[in-house]
């Protein structure tokens, strides 16, 4: 998949986008998260999505800004309440400045997100803004459902499947319906998009779950085990609360409210209870679900089959990673 | 002036536009801020400005709540900044929930004011949203100032009409201006309406400077010289710096340095200076000024001489209070 055209334009812009603003203590934490780089998931999807219907895809460029603007502002503000000092391996902005900064810079962010989708017609302005403040108000309701199920010990797996779809998903939809929009597509490709983008964005974050426990230590990039350490209910945990014995329940609650200096009895027990109790074999089964999800719904978006293929290999390409 | 069919249509507005909305710990907090009441100052001066170019004035109250709500976005994310235990009488929401509930409600209601225009036209949601960004970005701005401004003693007059401009008239000035759009007046009425807004908003904040260290204590709500005793570098204190003598200028600085555990002696001998360096006749006069050219500025706007004359009362009124 040649995705780095994407990204090339993408930077030209973002470098761009706010320099030599006043006042410097504002627009200086919004240059420097800018600049720490990631993946540019969202902004690529909404680039080869335009690109998918209209050779012009460059107009797509202001709303796939947008959206990287949006998505490290909610950075800003998550890094700031879960009081994360290292964010792309480098100082978060609050720590870097101060809690005010970042409050502040994070709110211009939006507000620039937002300034963004000027340049479009009324019209597709209207289109655009709508669905940017929809996602975007899921993406703050998702944060506070996944703060409240912290202090919850009855969350089902529908509840967790809700927030993860709002906390990350629904913005992978929006990144691929903007796409759509700029790219003149009919009302059922939009949302073919939007659902095709939704659905691997839950498979993704399942997968995250699952590797979590269950990545080769080797190729991880992060801690194997890191959420079990955490106490954080996943996918995997709910799963086997739900799945096992009376007396395996109370000895996996057990384990979700101690948090012991050397954690690693601790995770290779409930590692083996994620296994014994079938919830690691439902993980993976549930992933699988939500790529197949998309991957039916490629049959009613009309574009050429190999851009399905793209697709599809985008997909598999998520759900192959290792980190 | 009867302001008060405004207020009580927007009230009914107010307590429905959020209500039964889930997650309650995103949600609550927004219907708490909305209830502590407040002047309503802004959503009436839209609902008023509308139905001076429109008999149907209800059509702008969509437009007005979106302001309530942005400028209640801004007091809980200012209250943060500023640590602030108490707002309009009651508990801070940073307090009476936790610093993260008063970042993510803020959030939620920064965006919640953008769907408030998705059911205008497409030209009018682009033109109300457009003014709403660029004036919400000057606000972040103006309190961005604010702040950089306690670190610095080098601040000059204009550097501080600049913040004040930014951190509270453009809002007064687009809340007015909506209210042209929605009532489709025409453009020079609505830049006209804007001028007004924000000269009256200028005039207003410098009154607040005044009051704060010459306001009668019977009758002045705060307590007075309060800016004095936090060594706030209002226009009373940059002009009086301006004016004075050298060894009066070391003396101020000095005052400025120092936070006594009795301050009436500080606050008696620097309003002293105030006076005597004619800090405070220039500071009259600039709010003088600034009413005239609000004044002259309804010259240009095509109403009726009796909506005029709500105008220059309107102004005469936020010009005589004592509070």
């Amino acid at each position: 998949m040649d995705l780095e055209k994407y990204s090339i334009v993408l930077q030209d812009y973002l470098s761009e986008v706010i320099i030599d603003r006043e006042p410097k203590q504002l627009y200086e934490p919004i240059q420097y998260i800018l600049s720490l780089g990631g993946k540019r998931l969202r902004p690529v999807l909404t680039l080869m999505t335009c690109h998918f219907f209209k050779d012009d895809f460059k107009k797509a460029i202001p709303a796939a800004v947008a959206l990287e603007l949006f998505h490290n502002f909610s950075l800003i503000h998550d890094d700031i309440m879960d009081k994360a000092p290292i964010r792309r391996g480098n100082i978060t902005v609050h720590e870097k400045w101060d809690l005010n900064t970042g409050i502040l810079s994070g709110d211009a962010m939006l507000i620039l997100a937002y300034q963004l989708f000027e340049g479009y017609s009324a019209e597709t302005f209207q289109e655009l803004a709508k669905l940017f403040s929809k996602t975007a108000l899921e993406v703050c309701e998702g944060q506070q459902y996944d703060v409240d199920f912290e202090s919850r010990n009855d969350v089902t797996i529908s509840e967790y499947l809700t927030m993860i779809e709002y906390k990350t998903s629904v913005l992978i939809g929006a990144a691929m319906k903007m796409g759509a929009i700029i790219g003149e597509a009919s009302d059922s490709c939009k949302e073919g998009c939007y659902n095709f983008g939704r659905d691997i964005g839950i498979a993704f974050q399942l997968q995250d779950d699952y590797l979590d426990a269950f990545g080769d230590p080797t190729s991880f990039g992060k801690q194997v085990g890191g959420d079990i350490i955490a106490n954080k209910k996943t996918f995997l945990y709910i799963k086997a609360l739900q799945n096992c014995t009376p007396s395996e329940a109370t000895e996996l609650e057990q384990f979700f409210n101690r948090t012991p200096e050397n954690p690693s009895e601790k995770i290779k027990r409930v590692k083996q209870l994620f296994e014994s109790t079938g919830a690691a074999e439902d993980t993976k089964n549930e992933i699988e679900a939500y790529t197949q999800k998309a991957n039916d719904v490629l049959e009613t978006i009309a574009i050429a089959e190999e851009h399905k293929n793209t697709l599809r290999a985008f997909g598999e390409m998520l759900m192959k990673r290792k980190v």
